[in-house]
């Protein structure tokens, strides 16, 4: 007897409305860049908190993830860093507005931040990421939270013209490191212990 | 901001008595055997449903597994199948008293069963799981849910005979599809949201 699963309603992708808006351009243009500019933020602020959504979809009656995808491979969870002090929810929202809200408030999602689904620590200024603070790390650089945000049956969504916005199955992720790194890829497993109500409308 | 994470206090390996009791026998002696089994079961039953136990210890302040070793290689967790029907939680603590429960009723531990962390499916009667049941499957032929079970700071363990114990490092399990299979080597990811309170007694 299977019983107690959270229940996530998910509703089909033609229920969306997708438009664009202008450009969101990367900080860094290089991985570089970035861990050097991750440096001298570190040296200001402390540990970087970062916050990303996992925003749900279906097809086929099988779940769906939407990932922003930058250039011809690189894709990546809607979200980013939080100002020094700032709430994690509060941070998710604006940042999810700044990503993928219209540029008119009235047609933002009224996003609903949902569970907390992993955690992952970054040690150094590397690109290497645990899903755990290693032992003998005192000082991690940076602790990024995943959490899924909860879809309405409708909205609307302005994608930065720069950017691609894609629906996912978990079945293409999973397993799959090597396109969508050990972050993305294994979301299917961190999702596996809900149960998705799939509404076809 | 980092705020909500649900805690798990996890106690010293030390804190700990491992006893020894009689062998339990694998009921089958080759992988061939095992999924013959399933099939003649899923014929009579229906679809399997298996329940398994992640028991959490810490080291050096650090999350440790508790892990069932067969032989010299193959690692599982604690646990084993439901009987048709039966409750999940109950027939997790059933699982648990006859794999590691001593025989002195008084002895067994008061097994404190939490949260689900994981649900796997097994489509065919094959080896390959996966964490979400893969569209255009209708009838799963196993589903195995993945428990964390709250030990108390003191407990007594009696492992059988032809099994060793051991306390394996979140660590040790991450990334290592190879020693520990897909399931136990992304406990880590699925445990990463819980924030560990490691009581040093």
């Amino acid at each position: 007897m299977v019983v107690g699963s959270p229940v996530v309603n998910t509703y089909p992708l033609s229920s969306y409305t997708f438009g664009t808006k202008e450009p969101k351009m990367e900080k860094d243009t290089s991985v570089a860049d970035r861990l050097a500019r991750m440096k001298v933020n570190y040296m200001k602020e402390g540990m970087r908190t970062s916050v990303e959504a996992i925003l749900l979809v279906q097809e086929h009656n099988h779940p769906h993830i939407l990932l922003l995808q930058i250039g011809n491979t690189f894709c990546k969870l809607p979200g980013g860093r939080l100002k020094p002090g700032e709430n994690e929810i509060e941070g998710l929202k604006r940042k999810l507005t700044s990503k993928l809200g219209a540029n008119s408030p009235a047609l933002v999602p009224d996003w609903q931040i949902g569970e907390c689904v992993a955690i992952w620590w970054r040690p150094n200024f590397e690109t290497i990421m645990y899903p755990y603070c290693p032992p003998h790390i005192t000082k991690p650089k940076e602790c990024k939270k995943l959490f899924l945000v909860h879809l309405s049956e409708r909205e609307y969504f302005a994608v930065p013209k720069n950017l691609k916005l894609l629906a996912v199955p978990l079945f293409e992720l999973y397993d799959n490191v090597q396109r969508y790194g050990p972050v993305i890829s294994t979301i299917p497993q961190q999702l596996s212990r809900f149960q998705f109500n799939m509404i076809t409308t």
